[in-house]
């Protein structure tokens, strides 16, 4: 295949991260060169209820990027901002005017062809952060497919924002409103999170407490209304504090650097 | 199908646009109701040179709506931040680092969903303004399926930033060194429009004089190195200002604005 | 569309449920004609350690809907007896011999076409019960994308065999070895289901304990051998038993009930 | 790619074949590495007349399988049990309740992925046993494809279960009421063959001979009703007898160790 | 939709069939308008031996229809000049220089299109003549597809050249060297065939006998190579004459003109 | 993979070239081995007027290749005859009786399966002749997605008839009313290219001067009326000549002889 000749090396001037969005082409061959480590942000478009923002799944997993970037070299890929169908119990529902989602065959496509486009650019050691839970398979099943025909590459998806964290941990991290990780959509944790990365985004007095009228434990298409939160809040969120929200972006940022370090060392 | 109950109307406090990724649900669904057209800019990442960064195709068209929104109410959708693969001739080709793309089944998909997720959401006037120039046919065939299950929207394809314009005009706009859209890759007018809209992303004094070392007005798979620009700009940049950006981005709003009032008349 | 003329009504001869590969087609005709539920059994063939069948993830939910049928009238579809991918920390994965599975957007395909030949058959209330951890979000899509095009049909997905039941519960029911549902994967559950349903497959003696050596909280792709447990057994299987695993059935068989009761009420 | 460590030798308790759903998955690592060829037996879910079960085409080719393993060891993989859309001059047509069939597109996909997977597995010398007309292409198309990828493997596709055979033999054989195979459907051949096989499936009494109205030696679509057997019935069923499914299911078992014999022969 | 504003009816002087290809656009409106069934003929390019070319099954078909337009009005679409994969003992296979085929999948999409583009130009009689046995399964998949969502438009699909005739009838007509169409590959019915449609393009005195090595009654997969003709002519072509060419497609054509004034008729 | 045995040399008396479809497999081969180059000719079924028939885009890139095959050896394969989807700007739009276009990710997957067919067949230096404005990047897509599979092959992609030649030199050869290429639809160069080829397929005094009723420099879907010719021919027709069809035939073929003297060098 034919290659652009070589550049002169990247100006004194030039942005050199983390954000790929906002480097050049040669500052992000070096950074490949150099063997860093890509981050590939995850989100999606999706309702977060009265007070958050359509692109709250995209700032946090980005924001927990940009965080690790200050204890460890790395480069975060632009954000998939486009995600997987939600799903009422997880996140309201396709019903909500301004959830844009994709089919589960377009998102693996596009995982598919921007993982083997991180290979194709230099980059071998991959991490995935998602924010999104309807999209977690099929981040492992795009994974699964590029790894087939790049065996050089490896693959590190980080579906779990802070592995390894208890109940209690999480109460004292969040207090004693978080409700969990299944409810915990445009919630305690996020509002939280938003509050400390875009508070200008939250909007004042709207961070309700709510949640679907009833979830009996299985699902029923098409969703019958009293199992769709009216708010799209799925918990708590009215006790949301920017303080907790920094608590929990320095463990989410904790964890990513630990999960890079394990499995990515830098004497690799 | 389901849907959400309704919410007390949007909060004095919230944002209520233009940019939906920072709208909550309810001012979405608001602007909807309101017949408000919904614009959605597609880009790319992808090389720009030395001197731009990766998401300049997708600033740009962003830009190109925000401008044109303090003309006439509009609503503008997260952007496509993933586009066609780069062709040598018109954005440096594939193997550059930094360029992702996606196979032309893959974005034909995303816009299919895309497209149809707005309609859902209660758009039924829908403009696509796009700036990589490989999208082109894309735009047009997804557009083209979702109308076939989707009668009463309407598609706006906008491909061509200034529809009308001469050379003449053009050179008045942009200088001398204006090569025409089909080199305008990282060069005059690219350049030009990042220096309005998001200087510090310019990497000063990398803006270079380049082309490809020759076209012979067809194409070669895979693509011989003589036919890829080896900075990856396709024309002159040099002499591009912030002043002449300014002059065509609102040159670019102007025709958005034109093209909507024509096509989605406001008294509709 | 043409349709087959009439034929007498069933023989008295003939079987007449629950399980439809068993019946004729107008005993298919009579169930459908009748109102009645239909449940579709979803599996698997994958490795299930050194004591269990490959097919134990399709006997297991087949049992249940039998289980089922003595309390309330249902017909049982044949079972979907090829899954999702198998993952190592959920399944073992991919590398063990004998695992045999489908790519996401083939099973999808598989499950749209199933479900929407249940609704032409004639039935409008479908459940699906899920024992194949990975196939859950392949579920939910293929229902959701079945329901845009088949408005009058309902789906209801059972993916947690016991929703509601507490761990102290589930600690009752079969000891103090269960581990929760996330590593159950040959171990006691299934084991003690397994020996309650076709004991003759179950290989006296070879019911082990075991983990995966490590499990991170994160993926890593390829997976490393030291998050794979090397028998297959992802907890502890020692201790299971018939009553055990009777214990679940009739609870998992309860839960069925209660959900065909609730979602399809027999006075619809 | 990561493996799983040796497990210890299969237990002398285990079932260790043929059918691969019912062993454990070390049971089939050693069938596997000892060069045992794998029947994959395809059918489909199907209408076969007032007294025949949806699964009769399941039954027969795993039933040939099982007998073929008295003569040659082998192992037979999980049969396929969803096929091609039953046509109307072959298997009545799509309009009978109870077939539940794929798509073209998605009986390709499936095959394609279990192909592979058995080759994955171990297996080198794969033989699909198929007994539902309409499958034959789409098995062909499957493992073409999967062998331009895994060269070392083999295909052998058994389509006409007795190759070779004159008229004259299989009037013999069945007696003077078979029809040859293009009407047998739910007719002499099948029920005989279900008798010897599964009689308590079976409907004592409802065995008829019937045929469609009309087959003009063309097809019409949609298909007018008269050429739609009303019963699903292709041809005479009346005197089918299990010694003539026992003839049938020796012969039927004979070709396929012939078929492996000549070549997967056992000293290769 | 819109639709172009009617033009004035067609000059005198304009071809008005039945070839839609050298038909203007305002004499294919005016037939579709007239009711006239259109006939779809579909081939292949695929090797026929030292002696035929490559679009002998295109040509056949074609030349069929153009007969039975002598008998009633009809419209002949453009030739699908590109079908399924050769088949080692139907076609010769895919390892023969110049056969160029397409994947299954490609195939149904081409057939799923132009069919649907025949009926929303206006005909809802189509006729599909096949030439090329591989095509067969696709061609009904194809019809069966676009009739879900066209319920007005009927399929006639045209498999075999000449039903309901016996091997008597067949050997009177093209003599004894005739072996039957499932080896009627280059053969003396296709040579035949070409020897009155186009002469010029029949190679003189390279009509060979020839045939596979061996054909056991099932096949395997990559195709050993003494099932392979080493001309690519399947059965004996040396006897093959004009006379027996025009007798065949006289009766062919007879044999189309039937069917459509059966399932077509005149009055309808 | 098996391969047909060697046949002896191609018959004095056969056709050897240039176009494949007239060529039998052997002279297939004999011009692969040799290394000549394919054309692969791309058109459309598509109105062109009230005076030019459906294929003209297919009879125009044929006729070019076969006038360069005069001037340097060459093959050229069977055209592909159905192209993408027209556009009202560019070929009058989908709503003109008897145009018949395949959907994108159909034409994609025909043009991988040609090309690849190609390469498989023995050729490596294959040229895709297009004629049909749709059908550019598709073109350059399929070949991309070959070309990583093929690695040995080269495709040379001629989309533009004349490359480099001025506007003057354009109306020097064609006269005044040429109107450029984006309106060249059923015009000056198409009809005078048809004259020069297949005057009897041109419906004497037929050849208007047309165009849509407005341009307004963007695209509207459902594409409103007035965009569309209502005769289906964009620009002036009516002084089109053979003559100066000749000409701009010899341009075209002196360009593909020029692009494949530089791309496929004899010597190479």
């Amino acid at each position: 295949m034919s290659v652009p000749r070589p550049t002169d090396s990247v100006a004194d001037t030039a942005y050199v991260g983390p954000l790929m969005e906002k480097m050049t082409w040669p500052a992000v061959r070096d950074a490949a060169t150099a063997g860093l480590p890509v981050i590939l942000p995850v989100g999606s478009t999706e309702q977060h209820g009265p007070h958050l923002p359509l692109k709250t799944d995209c700032e946090i997993p980005r924001a927990i990027a940009e965080r690790a970037a200050r204890h460890r070299p790395l480069i975060i890929a632009p954000t998939v901002g486009f995600g997987a169908k939600s799903r009422p119990l997880s996140g309201g529902g396709e019903t909500f005017p301004g959830t844009l989602s994709l089919r589960a065959t377009t998102l693996i496509a596009v995982l598919e062809d921007i993982l083997a486009g991180l290979v194709r650019t230099g980059f071998q050691r991959i991490c995935v952060q998602n924010w999104h839970y309807e999209n977690g398979p099929y981040l492992w099943e795009a994974a699964d497919l590029v790894s087939t025909t790049h065996e050089d590459a490896r693959f590190l998806i980080l579906d779990d924002p802070v592995p390894g964290l208890t109940d209690a941990e999480l109460h004292a991290m969040l207090g004693p409103d978080f409700g969990g990780w299944p409810v915990e959509h445009a919630a305690l944790a996020e509002t939280s999170l938003m509050l400390a990365i875009a508070p200008e985004l939250v909007v004042p007095g709207m961070a309700l407490d709510d949640r679907a009228g009833h979830n009996p434990g299985w699902e029923v298409i098409p969703t019958p209304t009293d199992r769709i939160s009216s708010s799209g809040v799925l918990w708590r969120a009215s006790r949301s504090t920017a303080e907790a929200g920094e608590r929990l972006l320095d463990a989410a940022a904790g964890c990513m650097v630990r999960a890079l370090n394990t499995e990515f060392p830098r004497s690799e």
